[in-house]
C-alpha cells in the first residue's frame, strides 16, 4: 500500500483541528493509503516540536520551506494566517506536492488566480477547507437536490452570522485587514458562497451592500487609540443562479445570538429544505404533500456518519466534519474520485466574493 | 356619548372578518362612542340581508352607494376586491365619511396617490387594514426598538412567504392579475413592507429581482386552457433604510411548509430581535450580554393582550388582531391619538413596493 | 326557529371570555336556535347592569337566583368562584333549565356526584368548562388516534405546569384553599386529566406524589402574616388506562418559564404525537416510517378552524377555543350531537384527581 | 512522566469509540502521563491484530486474559457483551489493574456489589462509561445547580426514549435478555438514573410501571419462530429525592421520533433548566425574571469545550463526549481528583434500577 507523509504547516486551532483529524481518519476509516504524520512546521520551532510530539508527527521543522522540501512529505496542509497560503501553496505546487489549504485560497482574486493556474499545469491534488460541506447531512441535501426531491430549484436564502465582532470595544485584528481576506463576507461570507454553489450551483450575477458599522476600533487590548477599520462588518446581496434559482445572502459577524449561524433555506416546485449550521446534525424538510417541516436527524444511513457512530442521535461535531474532510483530501491523493473544493473552485467562490464586493461598492449588478 | 354607525361593505372572508371584530370590541374594550352596526353592503342583496342579520348589522343595501349614502352610517369598512377599494374609498372621502380600507390601498400607484390626496384635503379618518402590526407582540418589538433596547438598528431580514400558490396545476385567479393588485409582492410583501417602516422606519432605496416561476396556469378548475400569467411568483430585494440600517426582503407564495411565514429579523449594536407570524405571540430576544435567543411569550402585561385576557399563554388569534385594528380605527374615528397607518402610509408602502417592481425590472437600484 | 335565551353568572374574567364567545358564536356558525343574551347576573348589581349593557345581554339581575328563574333565560352559564358551582348548577337543574358550568365541577367529589346524578334524573343539558379540548388541532389528534394512525396506545406523558405562583412571597388567594378546588392538581392538573380521557380513555389506576412547597404564604398584599398553605404546589403521578396504556402526570404551577404549558406526548406502536397548549395551533407528529417529528399547522381543513378563517397559519387564541365550546353548547341545547364533557364526564375527572389525592397521600396504588 | 498503557477489550462500536477517544485525547489535552495504547484484545484474533494495526494499539491478544496480565497494561477498558464485565473487571481488579468499563456495571445488581466491593478493597481507580455527563452543557448545568442559580431543586422529570424497537418484526436480540442487562430499563434509563444522581442527587423511594409491549418477537432475522420477550419495552416512575425535590422518569425504546433522547427538566424555587442529549450542545435556562427559556449553546468558556474549538457554535459530537470521559479516567489514573461515576456510584445505579423493577413488579413503592 502506497504510503502518504503528510506535512502540516501550523500549530493555532486550525493547525490543531487538522491534527486532530488526521488521527482520527485512520481510525474511522480504512484508508487507501499507509499514512504518516511526517512532519509539522512552526515559524516558532520550539512550539513546532512540543506540537508534534503532542500530536504525533515524525519531525518538526521551524521553517515552512523545509517542511515542503522534506522528502517524506507528499500532502502540504496550511492552516497558517491567510496572507501566507499563497506562497506557501505555490511554493508545495512547485515541488510537486499535494496541497490542501484552509480558506480562504488566498488574499486576492489574482493570487487565487495564480494558485489554480498553477495547480492546474502541475497537476498536483488540491483541496480547500471549505469543511461545513463535508458534513453528512449537507451531502444528503445535495443527493437529495440531484434526484430531484425539491423540484426545480427556484430560490436560495442563505445568512452565515455571528456575534464575535458585535462588541464595538473589541480591538483592531487581522481579520479587520483586506489585505488578510478580513470582513465579514470574507471570512465568514465565502463558506456561504461555497455552499450556495455546493448545493445550488453556479451564480451568474450579484447586486450587494456592504457596510462598515463600527468604521474605528481600539488598536489593541492595550492600546485605545482609534484605527480606522476598511473591512465590512455585514453585506447583504442578491444571487442569480445559473439554473434560474434566485436568492439573498447575507452576512454579518455583529449579530448577536449567533454563534455560527451558517444558514439556508432551498426552495424547489416541490419542496424547500432548510439548514442551520449551529444544529449541524439536521435538516429540516417540507415536500409537496407534507403538512409542515419534518426534522431530519442524522444517522448511520449516512455514510459519513456511520463511519463515526452506529446509531442516530449520537450527533457529529465540529471536528468530525474535519475529519470527513480529511478523508477526503488523502483519497484524492490516492487517486479516488473524492468530493471536496479543489483550487478551481475555491477560485470560483473567491471570484463571486470579489464581484459582491464589486456590486457593493458600485451599487450595481455584476454579472459573472 | 358619541355615536358611531359602521357600514360594512364585503361579506367574504374579510368582510365577516371585520364583522367579527366590530362584534367583539365593545366586549373587549370600554369605547369611547356608542358603536351600532347600521348596516352591510353585497352586490348580492339577498346576501347582504343574510349576512346582516347573522352577523347583527341593522341594515342590509345591495349597492354599496346606497351604505356609503346612509346617513346612519359614519365608518366606511371596504373588505371587498382590490380594483373596488379606490371608487368606494373616493365615494366615502367625498360623502365626508371615516374610511377604513382592506390592504392593498389600492391597484395603482396613481390610484393610491389621489386617494391620500383626496383624504388629506378632505380631512377625514383612514386606516387601512395592515392588521399584522396590531399584534401586541409587534407594539412592544416596536416599544423596545424606539426605547433604544436594541441599540442603533443596523440590519432588517424580512420575508414573507406561504405555499398557497405552490401548485402549478392550481389555475389563474384574480390574484394573478397585476391591474387586481396580484402578484406575491403586492398580496403578501406588501404586509411585510408596512412591517419594515412601521418596525424599522422610511426606506430610501431598494433593488430587486422578481420571477413569475409558473409563466401559465390553467384558466380555471373547469377549463385547462393555459394562461399568461403576469405577475410575480416570488421577489426577493436589498433595502436601504434612511436610519443606516440595511437589509434583505423576500415574498414568495410558492414556497412549501409555510402557511403565513411572515417574518422577520431585526438586528442592532445591542440586540437581536426575531418574530414570526406563524407563532405570532412570540418574540425571540437577545440582547447584548445573554447567552442566546430567550423567549418571550405574548401576556397581559401588553394592554392589547391584556384586553382579551388576564393571563399569559393563552394567546391570540388572528381575528384578534382584527379587534384590535378595529379598536384603532374607532379611537380615531373618536378624535383620540391612535395606532395604524393611515392612507398617507399605505401610499408610501405602495410607493415602495412600485420602487421594487422598477427595480426588479431596470435591474437597478431605485431611490425613493 | 327555536329561541335560546342565555343566562350568564359572573363579570370576571371568565365571565367576559363567555360573553366574547356568545357574541362571536352566531358570526362565526350558523346556530340551530336564535339565540338571545337574555341575561347576566352579578352579586354587585351596578356591576350587572355595566357588563350586561357592554356586553350586550339584554337584563341584568343582582341575584343569581332571580337569572335561574328568569322564564327568558333557557341555558344557565356559571362563571363563579368555584364554591358557587354546586348550588347554582343544582337550582338551574331543579329549575329544569341546560347548565354550562365552568371547571371544576365542584369544591369535592361528594358534591360533583350529587350533581351529575341531579342532572341525569333531570335530563337536562351539561357541559363542564373543559375548553382545551375543542381546539381544533386535538380534534384532529383525537381523530388521528380513533383512526388508528398511532396504532395501539401504549404511552401518554401529559404536564401542566404554569409559573404564576412561582414566587413564594405571593400572597395567600382563595386558589389556596381545598374548600375552593385550589391547589396545582385541581387547578392546571383537572384540564390535563380531562385530556388523558379525552384522548386516550379511562384510567383504572393512578399512584402519586404531591408537594406543597411553600407550606406558608403571606395572608395578602397588604398582611405580611405567614397563612398556612393546604394545597398541592406541584403533584407528580402515574396513570394506568384501561386499554393497556400507561404513563406520567405532573401539574405544578411553580415552574419557571412556563405560563400555560398544558402539553402531552401520546404515543402508539405506529407513531408519536406531542401537544403544547403554548402553540396551540401546532401538532408534532411521527409516524412510523417517517425520520422525524413533522410540525402541522392549525388550518381550515379542520371546521372548527374554517369557522374563523379560511386560511391556514392564521392561528386561533384561547376565546375562539371557548367560542368553540359554546358552539357546542347549543348544538347539544338544540338536541344535535356535540361534543364535550357533561357533568357525568366532570365527575370523572374529579374521581380521578380525588384517587390522585388519595394515592399520593397514602403512598400507594389506587383503582378506580 | 509516568507511563499509562491502555489495554483495550472488545472491537465493536463501543471498541472503536474507546479507541477514537484514546487516539484524541492526547492532541486535545496536555496530559499527565505518557499515553501508550498497549493491547488490544478480541476473541477473534485475527480481527484484534486487524483493528490493533488500524487503531495505533501496538500489541493484539485473541484472548482478554493475557491483555489483563499484559505487564504493559496499567488501565483495562472494557467494551465487551454486558455479561462479560463482571469476569473481567474482577481478573483486572485482582491483577491490581485501573477498570474502565462501559455501562452497565454487570447484569445484576449481585454481581454490581461484588464489583464495588472488590475495587474498594483493592484500591483500584474504576470508572463507568455513563458518558453523557461529560458532556460540558451538563458539567455547567451542575455547577449552576451547585452554585444555586435555580434554587432549591422541587422537581426532575426525566425521559430516555428511542425507536429501534418500535417495529414488532425486529427480532430477539441480547438486548431482549434480562441476563444480560437487557429491557429499556436497562439499557436506556440507567443513564437517566445516573444523570439524575449526577445532577440532583440521591433518591430514596422510587414507584413504577413497566410493560413489554411487544411480547414476542421472531427469533433472528431470519427465523420467524416467536420467542417471548421478557424485559420491558418500556418503564415509567415516580422519583423521590433526598433533597426533597420529586420527579418522574420514562424509558422506552418504542418512541417513533426519538434516536436519543435523554432528556430532562429540572425546576428550582428560582428557574427551570431543560437539556435534550439529540442536541447535546444546548441547554435551555430560564431564571426567576426572565420572559422565557433561554438558549445557551455550548463555547469555549467551558473548559471540556475549549479542548475541542475556541469558537462558539462549532459544537462536539458524541466521540468528543467519550474523549472528555478518557481525558478523565487518565486523570484518575494519574491521582488526580477527576469527575466520573466510579464502581461504586454505578453499583448506587444498579440498585435505583433494580428498586424500579421491584416496585413496578409489586405495584408499590419501594424504599432505597
Amino acid at each position: 500500500m502506497r504510503r502518504l507523509g503528510i506535512g502540516l504547516i501550523g500549530t493555532g486551532f486550525m493547525g490543531r483541528a487538522h491534527a486532530l483529524a488526521f488521527r482520527n481518519v485512520s481510525a474511522a476509516f480504512e484508508l487507501p493509503v499507509q499514512l504518516h504524520l511526517a512532519a509539522l512546521a512552526d515559524a516558532d520551532a520550539e512550539r513546532a516540536r512540543h506540537c508534534a510530539s503532542a500530536w504525533g508527527f515524525e519531525r518538526a521543522h521551524g521553517d515552512w520551506q523545509q517542511l515542503i522540501a522534506d522528502p517524506g512529505v507528499d500532502l502540504i496542509a496550511i492552516t497558517t494566517p491567510n496572507h501566507l497560503h499563497f506562497p506557501m501553496a505555490m511554493a508545495a505546487i512547485a515541488a510537486g506536492k499535494a496541497v490542501y489549504c484552509e480558506k480562504p485560497l488566498a488574499v486576492s482574486l489574482e493570487q487565487a488566480d495564480e494558485m489554480r493556474l498553477a495547480a492546474k499545469a502541475a497537476g498536483v491534488v488540491t483541496r480547500v477547507g471549505y469543511n461545513y460541506q463535508h458534513n453528512p447531512m449537507l451531502v444528503l441535501a445535495r443527493e437529495m437536490i440531484e434526484r430531484g426531491e425539491l423540484g426545480r430549484l427556484i430560490s436560495f436564502q442563505g445568512e452565515f452570522s455571528e456575534d464575535f465582532m458585535a462588541d464595538p470595544a473589541l480591538p483592531w485584528s487581522w481579520r479587520c485587514e483586506p489585505s488578510h481576506a478580513g470582513g465579514a463576507l470574507a471570512d465568514l461570507g465565502s463558506h456561504l458562497l461555497a455552499m450556495a454553489r455546493y448545493l445550488v450551483g453556479d451564480i451568474e450575477a450579484v447586486c450587494a451592500d456592504s457596510q462598515t458599522v463600527h468604521p474605528q476600533r481600539p488598536a489593541s487590548h492595550h492600546n485605545s487609540e482609534l484605527r480606522s477599520i476598511l473591512v465590512d462588518d455585514q453585506t447583504h446581496a442578491l444571487l442569480r443562479f445559473s439554473n434560474g434559482a434566485r436568492g439573498t445572502f447575507s452576512s454579518s459577524w455583529l449579530k448577536h445570538g449567533y454563534k455560527n449561524h451558517l444558514s439556508f433555506e432551498i426552495s424547489g416546485t416541490l419542496g424547500t429544505l432548510k439548514f442551520d449550521q449551529e444544529r449541524l446534525n439536521e435538516l429540516q424538510l417540507c415536500k409537496h404533500g407534507q403538512g409542515g417541516f419534518e426534522r431530519l436527524l442524522a444517522g448511520p444511513a449516512l455514510p459519513g456518519y456511520a463511519a463515526f457512530s452506529p446509531a442516530a442521535g449520537h450527533q457529529l461535531g465540529y471536528n468530525e466534519l474535519k475529519t470527513l474532510e480529511v478523508h477526503a483530501v488523502i483519497q484524492a491523493c490516492a487517486g479516488h474520485p473524492a468530493p471536496g473544493p479543489d483550487f478551481e473552485e475555491a477560485w470560483q467562490v473567491e471570484r463571486l466574493a470579489a464581484a459582491i464586493r464589486v456590486a457593493a461598492q458600485e451599487q450595481r449588478w455584476v454579472a459573472l
